[in-house]
């Protein structure tokens, strides 16, 4: 039973009859809202529909859940899924499956399928998450629900009791918020170095010495920028844990809270090294696109040329030559380093090391 | 317990012995099948071993099952484990598990263990998939046939009730379906552009000019090739979206089937996806490996030379520096964000984003 | 509950306490201790603590267990999770949940939390593993301790039955036990081939011709030192399978055990695959910094002013031009079949192929 009729509850009863379910509407006004759902799917009054059904989907806004309470009778023994969703993290004081279950002590009631859009719902489990994550306080009830995803083609997955309906109730709202600060940061970053570089590469040489170098701006600043970036960015992973230890050992304990700031630093790490990682990897993709670029060539030849009219025949500097091979040596084993990092922070490879081996590779 | 003497049989007995198990296998001819069999495995008639055992893996063909009739009374009440694959995807009407569980209504039929191979027994689950998939309508079964699996060395993945048998009978036999259409896709289109640089910078200048650029073939033309694909396989990504976003607008609903064509191409998007981006980080890797070349160092040695003769002393052109130096930038930007589509799209990636986190990436 | 006044009960009581538990905690000297518990827990004699919860962690170590015995009346019909670790693998004969469940018959006896270390519990699972390995005889209290553990922010997986209680204990003292072999061949390898290409490359010429070609060593020599360790890695991970087919056909059955050294072997194939294709990732960086170097652009500019004094107008050479361009061109291609290669063993993508996608992709 589906009770509601706005998008997401057509797009959840077409999806159910698609997936060999009998679906019954419950509407306040059958007759104008059958034509918006599909022909397999039965539309009739509310208080017939949950007669008729097990599993109830309450497909309506929280606002209205009280509009229900006239169908208290009829629910009785019911499994009521809450699929609703808020407009803004912790809205409300309890979530919404909590106090749906608060209005109607004598039905079962499981929070669902609210982390899947609509639209996912029309057009199946393609790209990106299938999970869906369910909660209740009931086990059979939880598994009826969960079997119900599953053969919907989604991959059900087990949160514990109701008092989870809060968590899952704010995930859909979720933007990357551990990501927000690192990547201001970067970008702070990035512009004060570029800054800094655009004057000593190409601002201060036009000025004293009249030389245009406009075109080192797109590869060569940028090129210059990105380590400086990444070595502070990566310098911001490690400090907090020194940080922290130092309070530890100030304080004499290690069961005193940190204070907030530490304690938000101490859990971007992971994002702040990732972003230095990225950092390094486009520096390194940016130095191997020198030697291509029309500038390097023509510089080449000029030298060349002019070494030829001079009939100068070496041009060998022991000192430049190691200089440079140890850079680049030293700079790829970095890189090296960094992917391993990188690679060990993907959920599945972090899934599989214990804590021995991750503090071992960190 | 174990029904049947093929190969999967016997390494399925070989590793129930290995990890601790008491195995009996039910035989028609135990004396002669008996040698075939680990030590540690007792064989002996069907029926005896029915009796001694509470769980049975019958590993024999679906159009053996109706042999197993004369032995119902002794399986009253017993876990039968359906091991059994199909030679061709949906061959039967119904799965070969429901079939058994038509067959013997007394008993608790569990499918799983068909997604592994006899090698994989034997050997253990060394690397690839270690999931076993298992599905019936009893919770406790399900529960028992779970935990041999794990102390078997594999990881159980419950997948609902036994109507899901069908889905996993059809996993074996799958072979990246979903790859199939976008990669002779990506291939048809190489072969065209590749055919189309090759005239043009190779067969053209011989013609015409009489010039022998063939050793452009192996690398110039292929580079010149790879971004064509990439774009236009990138383009085929986000072209079907527009088209089913017209449809709906034309048709002015949501809830309408889109065609068959353009529904697949919807469900292709992914893997036409990650192709373009093979092909884009060909090119760049491609593109990178331009300066190493032989041929590379010869022009600009003969161009120095020939400046050097001349007495040109400069050769720079400043609209070539500057189109190859944010041709450049524009590349590596482009390859960055890419890049980060691909990881995206890696499951254990997506499973950790929402639908809004995802959209939003894309 | 929590007894036991250590680092680890001490930071499980406060992670219980801040997500929002009721926390009693036995110690033998209760006035003493107490002031080592966050306020929110309350610290009481051992009787009393057990009397007053339902779960009980015995943080204590395994040779204090018979110390708990004097508790057996009060302990009756509790849950007792056991959090202890091993300092050594496979240190006693039977795990310390079995022996716990030995002692205390009337109990039931879960395993678990022993896999997160006392500083994840105080911080919370930021990084890295949130899984919290579960295993107990009993359903419902394995059930009770998998939800305290989602409480807590943690990911409950579910490991059967008590006898995986062995397995689980070995998992912290595990320090990426199948790379160790691989690593030590890795390095074994480069060493000798890196010594003989400092011989060819750098000793012989000077001992020869008194050429200082030291400059080499930090990256040409390492550069031709990478392929050939990947190439011999490479056919280490395949000559392991022809010898086992070899074995079988030898012995003419498939169902004899392999010898020891082979197994183990066969068992390290995919560590020693990923050094396979990291030596040749690095290999290909190395290859693709060549032109950035300081020798490299002086060796051409010099090349160039010995051609323009002896006006000598070209230097093409066409077979070293091809040589140059297919060597280049197979290169790039052996790369991405052995990125193909490595992205599906990576654990995510390899759980979502069958073994004949798997074994085709290979």
């Amino acid at each position: 039973g589906v009770l509601g009729s706005g998008d997401f509850a057509r797009s959840l009863a077409m999806r159910l009859a698609s997936s060999g379910f009998r679906v019954v509407v419950g509407s306040r006004n059958p007759k104008r809202k059958a034509s918006l759902f599909p022909a397999a799917a039965e539309v009739t009054f509310q208080a017939e529909a949950v007669k008729k059904a097990d599993v109830i989907f309450v497909a309506i806004f929280r606002e209205h859940y009280s509009t229900l309470c006239e169908l208290a009778d009829v629910l009785v023994g019911k499994i009521l899924v809450d699929v609703s969703n808020n407009t803004e993290i912790n809205h409300h004081k309890e979530s919404n499956a909590e106090y749906l279950a608060s209005l109607f002590p004598a039905c079962t009631v499981v929070k669902g399928f609210n982390v899947v859009s609509a639209w996912t719902l029309q057009s199946g489990a393609r790209d990106g998450n299938k999970q869906v994550l369910i909660c209740s306080n009931n086990q059979e009830a939880k598994r009826t629900v969960a079997e119900i995803a599953q053969v919907m083609g989604f991959s059900p997955v087990d949160m514990g009791c109701l008092s989870s309906a809060c968590e899952i109730e704010n995930i859909p709202l979720r933007l990357l918020p551990a990501w927000k600060i690192p990547i201001f940061l970067a970008l702070g970053l990035f512009l004060c170095f570029f800054t800094y570089n655009l004057i000593r590469q190409v601002i201060h040489p036009y000025i004293r010495e009249q030389k245009n170098k406009l075109y080192k701006i797109p590869i060569e600043v940028v090129n210059t920028t990105l380590p400086c970036v990444s070595y502070v960015m990566l310098s911001l992973v490690y400090l907090p844990g020194v940080l922290a230890a130092c309070s530890q050992l100030y304080h004499g304990t290690k069961y005193r809270r940190f204070p907030d700031w530490l304690d938000q630093w101490l859990q971007h790490r992971k994002q702040i090294g990732l972003l230095s990682f990225f950092c390094a990897a486009l520096h390194a993709v940016y130095s191997l696109c020198l030697p291509m670029r029309r500038s390097h060539r023509y510089l080449l030849i000029e030298t060349a040329v002019k070494q030829a009219v001079e009939k100068k025949m070496t041009i060998w500097v022991e000192e430049e030559v190691w200089r440079m091979e140890i850079y680049i040596s030293v700079g790829i084993i970095a890189l090296g380093l960094l992917s391993l990092l990188a690679i060990t922070s993907l959920p599945s490879i972090a899934n599989s090391l214990n804590w021995r081996e991750f503090s071992f590779i960190q």
